[in-house]
């Protein structure tokens, strides 16, 4: 087993990813910037190395950096976490060429599945039912046209190089299409310097539903019970569940067998999501697939108790996966709030500050909260906003919501404006209630409510 | 349902009661002395009415004056929590005659149980193996000396009426039994004024394991996995586990199989536990029962998923249980370690003081912390001296064991001295690695160890 690794991240993940490596007697080495270097992460590291300053391209992107920092204190590989470099094949492939092992699957998958029209190519070769629009990308008007007739509007003018809302396009009607089709490739051209453009169906009132699949090197692929993430606000996911309340143990089977499938085509190892749109017939649509562990992990931790990053390093480490199908079977009702420093009320504006009051009502069964923060603790203006996971883990969806709205009522942050009132008014909202939001459900209901804007319950 | 429940306890298990009775949706009344007026489980509560001063008999062991508020603030059950009035048959007494529904067990069972000359005697009859010894009560020398000559020395005299160590006695050989006796009655006469004395073997190298039943007022008992509680020191637990690694599922079903015999015996309602002793050739031997919710019920919690402190109220307020014997399976493998105030390098003294700074270190799948204190609370000298329960879950001992001792390297508290390091000690010692160890276990090998004296690990 490794003896050291290297923690290539900050803020909340890292202090787990730290938790995970000291559980399994695994020496940590933290790499921060100078914004970080009063954080908790940094002080539960066995070596803590400050490598730039606040801007993440000086620090937490800096990929010479970090592996010259790894060959330096002799870290046997490097655990990404989720954003910074997790998804960057460049730096999966500078790892393996620096004989130093990426946790997470290998650069390859990371750039196929990182090209959105290549990772629908190869999920639609893979027998995964794919959202209906081109078959990879469209070079032209009059092709993007002929697509459009065919599969109807409303339709989606997509960057192949895009994500998180940027180079998407919406058109309603033919006449749209060519003046759309020209500004979402200036955009790419600008915004990723690559203007591949690819077509697909705007679906509505779908769901977001995601599974993760974890992989070993000899072939053993475990799919882990879906997750319902559509409660999101600016394309960020805001609160997460596990299992889908709407969804019955026969799609999961459907969808499991799906993603198994899929992970075996792309020989894919260590571990990745699946993401994919349900319609309201219970159709499944891949959108695109994370290669990377991610935020919501947790409640999957919950309802299956596997522990995912002590088996990222497990299968790292090129050890067989320690369970089977069977250990992921569902056990009981997980939801994950996120908490970020951060104000509902002007816009959600990020609320950058010192926490002089903390308490995170931990106690009786079922309540976790990952956070990379303690009482004293700087929210720092140069990262993302969240600081804290909320999440209950019972036996059914009410007893779990019962719980998560107590917790929430418990919790008490001082000194900075936080997004626990929002979390609060969705959890007690009728839609949250009978759990048929989908993914529209925060921007169209919750957050046109007069109610929501005055902060109200 | 209830709509509104009193809690007549203080401290980390008012919290807990109180969290279960919110999360039930039913108003929670608190009392608490002048001592305690700062406290989190005060803040909780929706009221709180001062009944007293800090001394126990004049607040929290006060019936009169808590029967009052219970009237006063229109409560329709109270929830004694364990400790003060949870075993007091007067009190349940004085419940039922006031129309106020006491959440336990019926006061003749918590009589009878309370007797233990008398229910070691109802526990022979319901079948139950009981420690050898006196049918009863012994009223002279000579029947003691037949006792002993048959059943062997060494042996125990023990006060009936007696408990926590006082009025027992240790006899080793026949010149011995009269000068003991007289004295044993002696003392039982003066500390309980009542001179029932009995006689049981003195069993040596056995466990203490225990196991907790939960019965409706419909004839269902379910019986929950064993509990190893053998690490005490002055017979007060220390750190308790379940299941027992040294027992087998033939031998828990056997166990449960007793326990759920002998609570039908009792026609038994609500939750208690019977306390057993194990010799090294695994015979149980039935010690006592506690007719109460115990502090340690967190892990039974944990390694079903259920909450015993709501299922408590159910049964109260007449429900069905809402769970079967199936549901009680064993899934996986918790440890609680008590925290407590108290110095171990002089003699565990309590240490009351202002804890002015602490980091409960929550985060990543099985740790929780169940406490009644914040930074800021101040530990008072009136009570006792545990602070806080830090329990994990895993799917087997060893992960748990791991997690135990990073969790226990990570929590910080300032302000207070406690007993972290000796539970550090503990944990990593090889009798409790083994799963080895007995009752004398912390007295006879790591408090005699010199490291421990100096608070080395």
């Amino acid at each position: 087993m490794f003896k050291k690794v290297l923690v290539a991240n900050r803020g909340e993940i890292a202090v787990q990813i730290i938790r995970a490596l000291h559980d399994m007697d695994i020496a940590a080495v933290a790499v921060y910037s100078s914004a970080d270097q009063d954080s908790l992460f940094v002080s539960l590291a066995d070596e803590a190395i400050k490598i730039g300053g606040p801007q993440p391209s000086e620090s937490y992107l800096n990929m010479a950096e970090i592996i010259s920092v790894a060959n330096l204190t002799g870290c046997e590989a490097i655990h990404p976490g989720y954003g910074f470099l997790s998804e960057n094949a460049e730096f999966a492939a500078l790892c393996e060429e620096c004989h130093i092992k990426f946790i997470g699957p290998n650069s390859d998958v990371i750039k196929l599945m990182g090209d959105k029209s290549n990772a629908r190519f190869a999920m639609q070769k893979a027998g995964v039912p794919v959202i209906p629009g081109s078959d990879g990308v469209v070079s032209d008007v009059s092709t993007a046209k002929q697509i459009a007739d065919k599969i109807g509007y409303p339709i989606l003018l997509k960057s192949a190089a895009g994500g998180g809302g940027k180079g998407i396009r919406r058109v309603d009607k033919d006449a749209d299409l060519e003046s759309a089709f020209l500004s979402t490739q200036q955009e790419a051209r600008i915004s990723y310097n690559d203007d591949d453009i690819y077509v697909e169906k705007l679906l509505t009132h779908t769901k977001h539903i995601e599974m993760q699949v974890i992989a070993d090197n000899f072939g053993n692929v475990v799919y882990l019970p879906e997750r319902d993430c559509s409660l999101q606000r600016n394309h960020q996911k805001v609160i997460e569940e596990s299992p889908c309340a709407l969804i019955s143990p026969e799609e999961r089977q459907y969808l499991g067998d799906i993603v198994t499938k899929a992970a075996k085509s792309l020989k894919y190892t260590n571990t990745g999501t699946f993401e994919f749109l349900m319609d309201q017939d219970h159709n499944f649509y891949f959108m695109e697939m994370n290669t990377r562990l991610q935020v919501e992990h947790t409640i999957t931790e919950e309802v299956t108790g596997i522990e995912l990053i002590k088996a990222m390093v497990l299968v790292a480490n090129n050890d067989e996966l320690p369970f089977n199908q069977d250990k992921a079977a569902l056990k009981g009702y997980a939801i994950e709030c996120r908490l970020n420093a951060e104000n509902p009320y002007q816009g959600f504006v990020p609320q950058p500050g010192k926490i002089d009051h903390l308490y995170l009502p931990d106690g009786t069964l079922g309540v976790r909260f990952d956070s990379g923060i303690v009482q004293g603790s700087f929210i720092s203006p140069f990262y993302d906003s969240m600081i804290a996971k909320v999440i209950v883990h019972l036996d059914d969806r009410q007893t779990a919501v019962n719980k998560m709205k107590r917790v929430l009522s418990e919790l008490e942050i001082g000194g900075v404006t936080t997004n626990q009132d929002f979390l609060t008014v969705i959890i007690n909202s009728d839609g949250f209630t009978s759990g048929e939001f989908d993914t529209g459900y925060l921007e169209n209901r919750i957050l046109k409510h007069q109610e929501v804007a005055n902060g109200t319950r």
